[in-house]
C-alpha cells in the first residue's frame, strides 16, 4: 500500500471469499472501518494456517503484528460477500508484510487496501523474535511480489 | 430450543455456511461465547434480506429484538466453517421466534443452540409495533415448523 | 432472568461503570443484540479476576460458557455509559448462574437482563468439570441471592 | 504518526479513560490488533458528540473514514483499562487527521499511536464533502497541534 496505483484481482495470487456480517454495518450504513481489520486477520492467518501449516493453538512460534494500515476506497455493506486478496509485498527473515485488497464480489477494482505487518516471536516470550518458521515460509515465498530478502 | 431435544441439519429447512474469523476465538481458544450472537443475527438477516426482500437500509418496517439465547453444546475454533440452520418457531402476526443451530462442516448434530426472537416496528417509531410485511410473511412461512398462528 | 420482576439498581451487590463503543451501534441507531453479550462477559470476567483473583491467562481452572440469555427492555445508545449490575442466582459446586441487568446512568429500572452460567473446568482438558476454586467461590457467595447449594 | 518521536500523556489534550472488554484478548492473551481501532472509533466520536456537538443520528454532516493506521508498541491486555489521547494532527476545511495514543493506566509512554482521518460529507449524499460543521471545527482546533491550515 506504498504504493498508490490501483489494485486489481489479478494483483493478488490468493483470494478467498468472506462473507460481511450484519454488525460490520455502523450506523451510518456501511461497513464500519473497523470490520476491514477483522476481514485482513482472518484471511492472513487462514492462508498461514492451510498454506503454511501454521498451529495457532499450541505451535512454537507466532505472529505478533506491530504495524497495520488501511485506505477505504468505495464503502462496503452487509450483506455485500467480499472477495480479499492477499499477497506478500516483502518477506524478511522474521518478518512479512502483506498487501491485502478487498473486492465486492463482481467488481474488479479494490474496495479498501490493507498493509499488515508480522513479526514472528516465541509464544512463550514474545519480546524475541524467530525465524518465520520453514513451511510458513515457504508459503509466502509463493505469494510473494518480489524475490526474498535476508 | 424451549425443546431438549437434539437438532440435526435436517431440521433446517435453511442452511447456509459462515465462516468463522480469526477474532472469534478468545484466550481459552474457542469461540466466544458472544461470537455465536453475530453469526445468529447474520444468517436471521441474510434471510429476511435475499428470501423476504426486507431492505434494511431504508424499508419503513425494522425488525427489533426483545429476547435472544444460546445453548453451547460443543466447542467451535476459527478457522472451522459453519453451517447455520435456520428454521421458524413461532410465526405471530407482529413477532417471530426463530429456531438456530449451528454445526461444524462435516458433523450432524448441532454445536449450538440458538433462540432469537424478531419484533417488526416502524423504523421512524420503534415502540410501535407493525405486520410482518407480507413479503417477509410468506418467506417465514416457508420455513416454519408448525402452521401459523393469528 | 426466570423471575419476571422488574430489577433495580439495589438488586445488584456488584455495579461496574461500562461505556458503549461506537460499534456497538448498529444500523437501526441503538446498540446491537450482540454487544450486550460482551457487557456481560466484561464485568463477569472483571469481577471474578479483581474480587476472585482468577488467573485468566495461566490458572488451572477456567470458566466456560453452556448457556446464555438477554432480554432486551429498553434501547441503549452509544454514547451512553452502563452501570452493569452483577448477582449470583445459584452457586453451584463447579458451576455458577449469573443475574446480569445493564442500567442507563441516572436510570433506575433495567435496560436489559442477562443470564449467564460459568461451568468450571480444566484448562487442560475442558470436558473435566472442576470445583469452583476457593477464592473465586468466596466472592461469588458474597454476591449470592440465595444460600449456596451443594 | 507520520513523526516518529515518541508520545506522552502531555501530548494530549484530550485524554478519556476507556476499559478494555473480555473479547478484546485474542488467542494469544492480548489485546487483538482488530481492537485498537474500535477504541480509537470510540474515542474520536465521543469527542465530537461531546465537544463538538455533532448529532451522529441526525445530523446533516457525518464523518467517514478514507483511512487509518496504527502502531503498537507495548501489549495491552484486558482487564486493562486504556487512557485514550486525542489530538489533531491537521485541520483542513472538509477533512480532518487525528493523532491518537493508548496508555496504560500507571504508564506515561506509549502502548499504541493511531492515525485516524475524518472527512465531513453529507449523510444523505456521502460522496460529497462539506465543511467541517463550525462548532465542531471550534472544538478540533482546541486540541489542534498546528495552526489551522485553509
Amino acid at each position: 500500500m506504498t504504493e498508490t496505483e490501483a489494485r486489481r484481482r489479478t494483483d493478488y495470487a490468493y483470494l478467498r471469499a468472506v462473507p460481511t456480517r450484519w454488525n460490520d454495518n455502523d450506523l451510518y450504513g456501511h461497513l464500519n472501518n473497523v470490520a476491514y481489520y477483522e476481514i485482513f486477520d482472518t484471511v492472513i492467518n487462514r492462508f498461514l494456517i492451510e498454506e503454511g501449516g501454521l498451529d495457532i493453538a499450541r505451535g512454537p512460534v507466532i505472529g505478533i503484528v506491530p504495524e497495520t494500515r488501511c485506505r477505504y476506497l468505495k464503502p462496503l455493506r452487509y450483506p455485500d460477500v467480499i472477495d480479499a486478496g492477499l499477497a506478500v509485498a516483502r518477506l524478511g527473515r522474521t518478518s512479512v508484510v502483506y498487501d491485502i485488497a478487498l473486492f465486492r464480489q463482481g467488481e474488479d477494482d479494490a474496495a479498501a487496501l490493507g498493509h499488515f505487518v508480522h513479526v514472528f516471536v516465541a509464544r512463550a516470550a514474545q519480546d524475541r523474535t524467530r525465524p518465520i518458521p520453514r513451511r510458513v515460509r515457504s508459503a509466502l515465498a509463493r505469494i510473494a511480489r518480489a524475490p526474498e530478502e535476508d
